[in-house]
């Protein structure tokens, strides 16, 4: 029978431990190596700790992507904040944050929920509501139509990354992109 | 036992019934509803009739998403034969192709193909070697450095389709993809 001592365990980072866990998980194995069992077990509560915080696994990798938006959005705001140019500061940002390499194990994590997130639609909502809520924020500085066009090529570089599909001249069409954020001439 | 009549069924016609059938499930329940079994049923073969043209589920799979690209690249070179200008032509076609809407049934059938590639590495694969072959082939009609930015955008815009994001002035801005791949002047 449990100690007063380990009860009193606070709920706060017991929550903190089952996402972290689940994080490290998904570096090692993806996303399906993230089950209920192993994520307790690495986080050292029983199962039915685990569902104390998370009613069912899809919960716990909701939480996990909402941190991983939350966390962009955060990045975002540290850019504009530091970027002297108003017009295009939301477009600016989101190609420096796509890109930004944060050391292998992050990105790792990040990188098989954003690939989960392609498939699964209740990330996708997650993702959805998340960025148009952001391109409604930024409407002001960034909702000229050819920083649309900027935004949507990011992307596409992004999913040319995750495809292995060649792109030559990467540093120069990353170049063009920035420059496109730019206000046009005239 | 069998006639003779229906053990000399041509493997061919078996191998088409079972692709048939698998894109018919997918189209219904996504790729999970593409099990042996259920496609073994749908195409009127035992579960040993199926295995003998496909050794396991992945290697239907992928027979399908091979399809898939046999007829996007027969697209594509229809599309590049009828166009007048050199310039950009394969970008045009690609434009297109990605685009059109073929009816409900079949975009349906290859958007689960798409989606499941995206998280598939085998089909990634095929995917990248298809693609990369094919920018080589284009090489001198495509390989502006403008034309990159302008395919990339083209994925951006599937990929905001995917994941509901919200892309006002659509139809702007596919005319101004377009317009991107014409001979920039001086």
């Amino acid at each position: 029978m449990d100690s007063p001592h380990k009860r009193k365990k606070q709920p706060e980072l017991v929550r903190r431990a089952l996402l972290d866990q689940a994080a490290r998980l998904a570096i090692g194995g993806g996303i399906s190596s993230v089950t209920v069992q192993a994520v307790a077990d690495a986080a050292g509560v029983t199962k039915g700790g685990f569902l104390h915080h998370f009613p069912h696994k899809q919960a716990l990798i909701d939480a996990l992507f909402q941190e991983v938006l939350d966390s962009f959005g955060d990045e975002l705001d540290r850019l504009i904040a530091a970027d002297a140019d108003r017009f295009g500061c939301f477009t600016r940002a989101y190609i420096t944050s796509v890109f930004a390499v944060e050391g292998p194990g992050r990105w790792s994590s990040q990188a098989a929920l954003w690939m989960l997130m392609l498939t699964d639609a209740t990330l996708r909502a997650l993702w959805s509501d998340w960025f148009n809520s952001r391109l409604g924020q930024h409407h002001e500085t960034d909702g000229a139509g050819h920083l649309a066009i900027v935004r949507l090529a990011t992307d596409g570089l992004w999913l040319a990354d995750l495809t292995n599909i060649e792109v030559p001249e990467r540093d120069w069409l990353l170049e063009q992109l920035v420059a496109g954020t730019r206000q046009p001439l005239g």
